[in-house]
């Protein structure tokens, strides 16, 4: 069935209901930025399958928005005379709240599952009906009603992150979380992010593809822990462990019920950005609801010190693994067939016969030539380009160990290379060390710094449309709040909070030319104090991520003494850190790759 | 009278009124960074000179607040037995309200001129006190009490800034406010800023020490602008300048009435963070206001093509005059006695004896040795020091002419200086040229580019206590909003807008070492556009301050090639600007201080 006739059936559900705007965001019921296929319903309705979009169906209109990061991919995949294309953040492209403001009839109806919409964004809904005398349908999931071959909802294993991997154990995070829910005079805390409860309660499963999360809520009282999860995912080692830190268990869909119960007197903390409009709903209107971000949400993306000697553990597998890729790329390119997808499983069993190594931790993206342009391309059996002995190969891709997870983008030259594609990978390098290289006083936000990165492309004229780095996750979601780089504040990614102590934040500066190629490189940064003075306390990354740079497009007459230098040393620490774990014919091609330029 | 004896007698008042904590804010009943010397009730009482500070004066306790420009200033004037120093900014010092908010005690007064402080602070007190069951005084000027020989309100008479000059008519502003009020359906505006009134009437004066405004408010409604000035100020001249731009006349005074008879149902732009207290407690209850920056304030920031072009050539002249300096100076040292006070007089006759030249635009900074490190200093007939042909002379000066106002700062060698002089000489170079050399995408504020110049310090462990720099008035405060350059974004500053093409902001990063010396560099940019492509609007800046950056104090060998082609850039244009209008000697001097490196 293609995307005409699946909007046409949800037509015909949305009279059924008097729905005149039906949205269908990317989301699971915890906002989750990867979703499971059960979740897919955006790409079943329109065929885009990047990982963020939202589509809108009117009568007579569908249309999806997307981000700069999937431009050229919508526009590939999307049925023109079907599905509009809405570039976000580009001059007249209104969002999706003003292209619903305009096309809501007075005394319309506007639609979505109130399960798959934040509080916040259902609440502006709420209002903008409001404002047009208009009526709101959040109760029903349209596309349950039409799509046949729906995927199961998820429902797999649980295991316990031992201590010795998350540093900290349940009972000592629940009681910062209490804490923290004291300080904001909270009697009852909400929290149905996974990578949250994940971290919280140290557990971990396989619920969203290379996310190991556990579909479940979670609500914290000052007495009572409770873990709203399919109880069949729960072995008896599970219920035991949950016994014994006192977390109770009740079943996923009880969350709703369990919330319309909370008594009128109780203060809520939440975070409408990430709670699901319908368990906000589904508090009684006495029940104060105190709008905060999730005290875990810092406290996760601050590693302590067991989880960062443990990251950097897995960056030394993963560096390991990627050089042996790589060596064995340069030293086979042109001599036997490679596509990008055969050259992606062969990294894959580089990682995956690495020790404590459990999954990648996204899809590999391996894209070459023009295929790199697509800052999330992804190759399919259609796409799946030959590789030549010339231009440039574009790897993104990371591994989950029990020791963190891992984010690497390496550009790697096939061969020749012409001088424009040189000048542009040294200046994405030149990017990538300056960030590396900040020393700042503690206060900044990645806003303050993007600009070390974006700087030399910005000479040029030249930029990439998204932001130049996230946080990154232990053993979860490989993008992480609250920190990242980025210039312009944009609130609802909150990735741009003061730069603290053991946050690991990645480092990935790119130069995209639609229909040539693509150059990324990136590396993970730990932010450490440095010296405190008089002018306050700096701060500085050390740079976690172990694989080479390939000095084959690099032009060091375009780099300054000090960007020399901060590739010299990067090379030679890389050299130090993996060397011990190769093969002597890796070991002296990696020696030749980490030369001191 | 000492502070001690003041301090005294402000407490006798208070003890008549009830009043537990008085505060003397540094401020005229228009929110005016500079005051007249009417208004220098805080430094009457306390002794601390500088221009920025707040004195809270409690039975038992006296306190000055200040910023880190201030520090070692305020150490040396105040008495330590009489006024404690609080330190804004630093670890552990309260905030002025956080320590009122401590000593208040139940029941207790809090006093405050209510034309001093504005509308928000004010608001804010109320908070205060309410919560704490406390009265606020805010009716009184106590100081106006105790101070037998107040100087007089200032009175100086107004001249009309010809449209050659200001590049727009009056009418012309006047519709532009009238647009933006209605699109914030407001019925009313009070504009209390002397800066905006002067910019929209197109009228300057004399009321604030190197600040050519006059005290005055404005009301602007759909039919009517009023202007509530001293009658005596305005000759025949002006008057039929008003009349003739349907300005109508009220005395300066007779605003509060005006206020209070707004009629209930209006709608009232105003800026509380401008308007005073007293004014807007004037207005009846009903009334609503529209909390919103005067629509002045950006329209004044952006300045036009007859603005630029003039404040250009502003530039060209006060550049000739502060090269003559120069020369005259590196010269003359160790022939004859100079000192800071005397070169600053030599400065000011450099500058005076250029074409459309009024006034200096604020005291002359002159900062030989340690007394640079003060970063506001300003020498005293007992601080004054003798010139050594050696070491860092600080000189940050600037001008008013017809054509614009001027703002500039150099460092300058007067003889043997030391290698760690030059390196950070050479730092701050660095510094000025890195940010005046940026490429952005238009949306980027200053805390966007802030690490351009303040990184070369970072990476040092140095950092200056301030911002990087800030706008400037054309003929009005060389301080002014909304643009600047800052890393942490401070609200009340309003000085972190979007950067937009016509504003012109200071580019003066320093190193300030106590004890030791004082180095700054500080040219003035103006914001353009650079191309458009598919990546957005980038945008560029100009520097529009032409004198030679001291070569005597430069390494080379420390700069980057790119640095050191800015630098050469930059003095090519400084001598083909400014050398047509120097004497042969001069001219020769600059040709080898603007020499390539």
């Amino acid at each position: 069935m293609a995307a005409a006739e699946r909007i046409a059936a949800l037509r015909e559900e949305m009279k059924a209901c008097g729905i005149d705007i039906y949205i269908v965001p990317t989301s699971d019921f915890h906002e989750s930025e990867y979703v499971g296929d059960y979740f897919k319903t955006r790409e079943y309705l329109t065929g885009f399958t990047g990982s963020a979009g939202t589509a809108v169906i009117t009568m007579t209109e569908a249309g999806l928005w997307t981000d700069g990061r999937y431009f050229i991919q919508a526009e590939q995949q999307l049925d023109k005379n079907v599905v509009a294309l809405y570039r976000m953040g580009e001059d007249n492209v209104p969002a999706v709240k003003e292209y619903v403001d305009r096309n809501l009839v007075p005394g319309g109806c506007l639609g979505f599952d109130g399960r798959v919409v934040n509080a916040r964004d259902g609440e502006e809904y709420e209002k903008l009906v409001e404002k047009k005398q208009c009526r709101l349908a959040a109760s029903q999931d349209l596309t349950e009603l039409i799509w046949q071959e729906r995927p199961q909802l998820p429902e797999n294993p649980v295991f316990i992150l031992e201590e010795k991997y998350s540093g900290e154990s349940v009972g000592s995070k629940l009681k910062r979380v209490r804490e923290k829910m004291k300080e904001k005079q909270a009697d009852v805390h909400i929290l149905t992010s996974v990578y949250d409860i994940a971290w919280l309660f140290n557990i971990r499963g396989g619920d969203i593809p290379h996310v190991p999360v556990v579909l479940s809520f979670a609500v914290i009282t000052d007495e009572e822990s409770i873990w709203f999860v399919h109880e069949k995912v729960l072995s008896e080692e599970v219920r035991a462990y949950c016994r014994d830190n006192q977390i109770s268990i009740r079943d996923y869909q009880a969350i709703y019920d369990y919330a319309a119960h909370i008594t009128a007197e109780k203060k809520v903390l939440m975070d409408k950005n990430i709670v699901n409009y319908r368990i906000y709903k589904s508090l009684k209107e006495e029940v104060s609801v105190i709008q905060d971000k999730n005290p875990t949400e810092l406290m996760k993306a601050v590693k302590n010190q067991t989880e960062l000697s443990n990251i950097r553990s897995a960056h030394v597998k993963d560096g390991v693994a990627f050089t042996n890729f790589m060596y064995w790329l340069k030293t086979n390119i042109g001599k036997r067939e490679l596509t990008e997808i055969s050259v992606s499983e062969y990294l894959q069993n580089c990682r995956s016969s690495q020790e404590l190594f459990l999954d990648i931790s996204f899809d590999t993206i391996c894209a070459y030539g023009a295929n790199g342009a697509m800052m999330h391309y992804s190759a399919t059996e259609e796409s799946n380009a030959k590789l030549e002995p010339r231009g440039l190969l574009l790897v993104d891709s990371g591994g989950h160990y029990l020791e963190g997870s891992t984010d690497i983008t390496r550009t790697i030259a096939l061969g020749e290379v012409t001088r424009e594609e040189k000048f542009y990978f040294t200046t994405v390098c030149r990017s990538v060390l300056n960030l590396a290289g900040a020393k700042f006083l503690y206060g900044c936000r990645g806003n303050n710094l993007d600009i070390l990165a974006r700087g030399p492309l910005w000479n040029l004229g030249l930029d990439y449309k998204c932001g130049t780095g996230h946080g990154i996750g232990y053993l979860l979601n490989v993008h992480e709040s609250p920190n990242g780089f980025r210039w312009k504040i944009v609130p609802e990614r909150s990735d741009s909070c003061v730069l603290e102590e053991g946050m690991v934040t990645t480092d990935e500066p790119g130069i995209y030319l639609e229909g040539k190629y693509g150059i990324r490189t990136e590396n993970e940064l730990v932010c450490k104090k440095a010296e405190k003075n008089e002018y306050g306390q700096f701060m500085e990354f050390e740079t976690i991520t172990y694989a080479p740079i390939d000095l084959d497009a690099i032009l060091p007459e375009e780099m300054t003494k000090t960007e020399k230098r901060l590739l010299n040393n990067y090379h030679k620490m890389v050299y130090e850190k993996i060397s011990p774990y190769l093969e002597a014919g890796v070991k002296e091609w990696l020696k030749e790759y980490t030369r001191e330029i």
